[in-house]
């Protein structure tokens, strides 16, 4: 399989064409960007870790029956994965209360919510990825009301899976962030990434937290805290 | 029927407890407010034109077949109605892109939506009243899924009674605010009020605003305009 052009740079991963039709070729970055992309800087070896990380996580999930787009890792930082249409919807499941749902309900970080919830947010730089209800998806055209009743189920499914298999590891999963993608036979999958950028992974003892949550609040140790996922998940850690 | 003790002051109404049960006593003030309490003033006569543009209102649903609060008005400024248990949703019904909703997606002012939409926000002053989804409704336990899709379906055949109906009074409705509260025997109905307060309304032909955005953005007029749905309404303004 070749690498050829570059279709799409975000802000932590750049897509290419490849010459097998049907798969893209995806590249970690280290840049990281918190709050819209106000905050900006690197994190060291993060591309290394995130590619290590999402395989692992994605592979897992489709040993269990959730079908997405990773096909294989190739390097270091790059792996290859079905090309999908990214539905521009950010998918987000919380167990726990964090960042802008304990601000919204006023509950104090770390509450434990009595059910998994699942939110919506439309993926627009522009207008800062604003929170929105399934009317919004219907008016926004973004989704039918059926393909989001089944993204929200997948979400909540992928959820009791990492939620069961993280504990195992000794870590929390608070919350996390998915995206979906429409492959060309229609069928919705989970696509993109699922990594310490997209999660929040809480120490199931001492509730440290382990996650870009230490980019964004400037707690320190951030790449420590990458590394420390990937060694969780039996990965090894080159430093 | 007597006026008993005080049960709540709110920021546009008191409620009084009466010698009937399940009956409760309502006094319309001319007290405004704007962004959650943080701009305050008076609008004359707003308590007489809300009462009676609400009864008006409220009555038309009824003749339609949705029951809701109002039993009558019993003064200029009062009316009596159904003690129910007041959901604590607002319920946003929109058919125009205006306010919030004009932020959210950026979508101009003004602009059609391809159908009506529904939101909620939590009821809670000291959150500033936070748009939520159904997920956040059920973790709060403000409703069960089966209440909110009845409140959902409730809000969107009021906006369809109510859109007709203004329309033949060269009003359009852009969007508006419904409260729901259960009955002892576990009813959901329409209560609070349905008023300039609570609604967008634009003159059909000028898009002139005549409702409470006058106050909001100090456009001035504010009594006219409302006395002016009045009069729409088949109301008699005492001026």
């Amino acid at each position: 399989m070749e690498k050829l052009a570059q279709l799409y740079e975000g802000k932590a991963k750049k897509v290419y064409k490849t010459s097998e039709p049907g798969m893209v070729w995806i590249e970690y970055k280290d840049d990281a960007t918190a709050f819209n992309g106000e905050k900006k800087g690197q994190i060291a070896g993060k591309g290394m870790l995130n590619n290590e990380i999402s395989a692992i996580f994605l592979s897992l999930l489709k040993e269990k029956g959730v079908d997405n787009h990773f096909i294989k890792k190739i390097s270091s930082r790059e792996q290859i994965v079905r090309q999908v249409d990214i539905i521009p919807i950010e998918v987000v499941v919380r167990n726990i209360a964090a960042g802008s749902l304990a601000k919204r309900l006023g509950w104090e970080e770390g509450t434990e919510l009595p059910q998994a919830i699942v939110e919506f947010y439309y993926k627009n730089d522009e207008l800062g990825d604003p929170f929105i209800n399934n009317d919004h998806v219907a008016i926004l055209g973004l989704a039918t009301e059926s393909e989001l009743a089944d993204i929200h189920k997948q979400a909540l499914r992928i959820n009791e899976i990492l939620k069961e298999y993280l504990m195992t590891r000794n870590l929390i999963l608070v919350d996390f962030k998915l995206e979906f993608g429409q492959t060309p036979e229609g069928q919705i999958i989970l696509a993109d990434e699922i990594s310490p950028d997209t999660c929040r992974f809480w120490d199931a003892h001492t509730k440290e937290k382990l996650d870009k949550d230490r980019f964004r609040r400037d707690l320190g140790n951030v790449e420590e805290a990458y590394q420390e996922i990937l060694r969780r998940l039996g990965g090894k850690v080159d430093v």
